[in-house]
């Protein structure tokens, strides 16, 4: 009468096997991560692989497996690595992947609905919340990342300025919007604003201090030209932790000036809002929680596996403002599965949402917060000691320190060329991460081309950071004397 | 010299275990799911456990699970059991969770650069491509959702027509947009359109056939209007499948209106375009390969797990051009972890994005597409069934009929008021839904309150709608005897 569903196992035992075999190879690969290189390159037979075409027929589960365990486990970003600090990627608490597991096979998606995932989403939006001491008035959302956290916080500045605009549009309102951020604003938030329809050039880059903080009197006298200009100032970004430098703006300035001229103020915090665990960060992050709007990315420095961000609001209904929609078909009911008071595709622009609350929920239950604060500040002193390292060896020059978990810096020997020191920082990076001993990625900072550690990353040790000085001391020796024919 | 890392799990045997308790357990769950209710009520004690604060201390991790199971496992969404037709929903296929569990272990984030699983994702997007007969020259990206896609597609359109759009904005560049697409377009699009700051009301609305489909000359004179009225007209939206009713719109001759009009031809084929995959459904899909963008959401009518969405374009490039940033701390290098010939980021709003290709190319490679195409002719099937049945019995009255696999009805008797069908019919509903017997949603047709079933559920069974049609027959004749008080 039932007959058997094609895509499901054709036998579960086959199917329990295979999960088991992933879950030892899981703790095999996981536990031994420290032994495997941090990057290697995709060998051309295997990237062969995958220009294969559209699989006609299937082959068995297990099979697939080994072709996985062959071409792509080997072959990953590396960021699950203790030697992995480029951009700004998390490494991933295990226990958070066994949360998405059992999220895919429970396969809730989020948009709205009376069901016990749409519970622990919220729940988890006022965890965070209270971890930072965010308003308990305020809302939230989980989002894929920081990315949509600051597209769904412009809009709602938007809708809260002027909530005839999602009706009449830029043409239909006349209003000329702009945003305010300093230089050092990650170029989400320039997508952001030219997604928008507010246009790139009405993002001003407010200029920094020598510390790359956002430069107060100049924002002040950015907003006043424009009021001038007959423009519409709309809101003012800060940074709590700049991708270059992990630079904090002063973010109670921010804040004055926001409340002073009426704008909105949006705090992008990917990574850096983390710090707020931390009793010793809290003054450096002042205003914070005073923001409309805050972006932290829980892929960041919460180590959860990708993709899971959260965007705070200071008031309820915000978000709403901005994305409700009427459409009958998914209207609610009274009582039954399509009742709830919230509906988070009203707070954003998903309709269907995985359940990526589930693995933080997980994840904090079982090593609760006060773990998480311990492994940040670990972070931060890993780093501290790093500028330590380079601040003490003569062939090593700091570019860029922060309070938080991002330093940059670079080889340098006297005499060099500008030239010469790219050249031999390009080498030193490309041989490190090509030899898979350690990942840091680079960034160019006032015209230098210069090494850059973020570590977001659990797994990290002091040891750590001293091979990584060690290597690069060794290879920009070697890189400088082929320079200097030495 | 490296303390173990205090977030991965102190015991790795105690980490195996539970994952080998959970693929035991998830083998039960699912291979018994049809034995349990499809959805139920969130008793008020479980309720209040999600309104507990923000965890200090960890448990073990085994009694974390043990209240996922108590509290979360048994209220969920519902929509993996076989009798789940509501709104659009996936069922979500088992091995595919297995490929999300690998994804968020290996944890590699999309943006760019040179790893295995980049290629992977190139070589899921293909394989989409191949799978529909969609141009070689195209190029794409995985989203979130649909509703992410047409946010993607309009800001190529916009970029396409006006590539100066982006810094200058609407402010900057003074045209004023149009969109068009029938009634029956899902929210989404009015979305993405408020978005992007053109304007709900510069979403024009085209009446609909009998059929629910666009009616191609209001459009052509909705156009036709617009330009006298010095509006620029973007892009037409055509329907591969209404959320509604599954209506698919006369493809080819908005392609044509397309062409004529020098506009963007965006199409919804959310799940819909999925019918591509039947011989039979060819000809009805005519069009949908010429489109210069196309949604499909591979978590709906391809039955993966949530999220995972693709958008087509029809020409490499357009999407980078709405997209693409120059961020030094993202920028390529020649060789190494960092090189690659595309950057995903590039082309959409995400800097990070989860591995969402990885289930993917899992579920395609164990099954092969001819398995799923097998399964989609199955829910078509299905759907005929269901719809002969309506229209044999005398106390059921079809409401709409699509060529795909939705299908809207409601019980009926004669003499009833319009009121007195749409509180039996909601009565109906909810019954079936807190009963746990079968999850149709409902929406609102012509005024009336209909029940609505739509069928992307790789488990359902033709028997499973002959007991949905006994059941809505059983309780409809009780709760109209109710009404009419015989
Ligand atoms: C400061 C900052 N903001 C925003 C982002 C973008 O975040 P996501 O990649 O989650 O979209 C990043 C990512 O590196 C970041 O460092
Ligand atoms: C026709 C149609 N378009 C778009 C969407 C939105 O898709 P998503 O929920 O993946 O964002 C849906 C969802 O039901 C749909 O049915």
């Amino acid at each position: 009468m039932h007959p058997h569903p094609p895509l499901d196992p054709a036998d579960w035992d086959e199917f329990r096997a295979l999960g088991k075999q992933m879950i030892d190879d899981i703790a095999d690969h996981l536990s031994g991560i420290r032994e495997r290189p941090v990057w290697q390159q995709v060998p051309e037979e295997v990237a062969a692989s995958f220009r294969t075409g559209l699989p006609e027929e299937g082959r068995p589960m297990a099979e697939v497996y080994e072709e996985y365990r062959r071409t792509i486990q080997p072959y990953p970003r590396g960021n699950i690595h203790p030697r992995f600090w480029g951009w700004a990627n998390g490494s991933g608490v295990p226990v958070a992947a066994y949360g998405d597991l059992l999220a895919s096979v429970l396969n809730c998606t989020l948009g709205s609905g009376g069901n016990a995932a749409m519970m622990v989403e919220r729940q988890v939006i006022d965890w965070i919340g209270e971890a930072l001491g965010w308003p308990q008035a305020g809302s939230g959302l989980l989002t894929s990342g920081a990315s949509m956290g600051q597209v769904t916080a412009l809009a709602a500045a938007r809708a809260a300025r002027a909530p005839e605009f999602r009706e009449a549009g830029a043409a239909g309102s006349g209003v000329r919007f702009t945003v305010y951020g300093s230089t050092e604003t990650h170029h989400s938030v320039d997508k952001a604003v030219e997604l928008l329809g507010i246009g790139g050039r009405f993002f001003r880059r407010v200029p920094v201090d020598s510390d790359f903080r956002v430069d107060v009197a100049a924002l002040r006298a950015a907003i006043r030209a424009d009021r001038t200009a007959g423009l519409t100032p709309l809101c003012v970004v800060g940074n709590a932790g700049t991708v270059n430098t992990g630079a904090v703006d002063p973010l109670a300035d921010l804040l004055a000036v926001a409340r002073e001229e009426g704008l909105w103020y949006h705090v992008d915090g990917a990574f850096g809002a983390f710090a707020r665990l931390l009793p010793s960060h809290r003054p450096l992050l002042e205003g914070l929680t005073e923001a409309d709007s805050l972006v932290l990315d829980l892929h960041k420095w919460l180590y959860m596996p990708f993709d899971v961000s959260c965007l705070l609001t200071r008031r309820d209904g915000d978000l709403e403002t901005a994305f409700r929609s009427g459409a009958d078909y998914i209207s609610k009911t009274k009582q039954g599965p399509a009742a709830f008071p919230l509906a988070f595709s009203d707070r954003g622009v998903e309709q269907s949402r995985r359940f990526r609350a589930l693995k933080v929920w997980f994840a904090l239950k079982t090593y609760g917060i006060r773990a998480f604060a311990d492994s940040i500040a670990g972070n931060v002193a890993q780093v501290a000691h790093l500028v330590t390292l380079v601040e003490a060896a003569e062939d090593l020059e700091l570019a860029a320190r922060s309070d938080l978990n991002v330093a940059c810096f670079r080889y340098v020997w006297p005499g060099a060329t500008p030239e010469a020191l790219d050249r031999v920082n390009r080498a030193v990076l490309d041989r490190l991460q090509t030899d898979g001993t350690a990942m840091p990625s680079h960034t160019v900072l006032g015209g230098r081309f210069v090494l850059r550690v973020a570590n977001n990353n659990h797994r990290s040790t002091t040891a750590d950071f001293d091979h990584l000085v060690t290597e690069v001391r060794r290879w920009g020796a070697v890189y400088a004397a082929a320079e200097t024919g030495r």
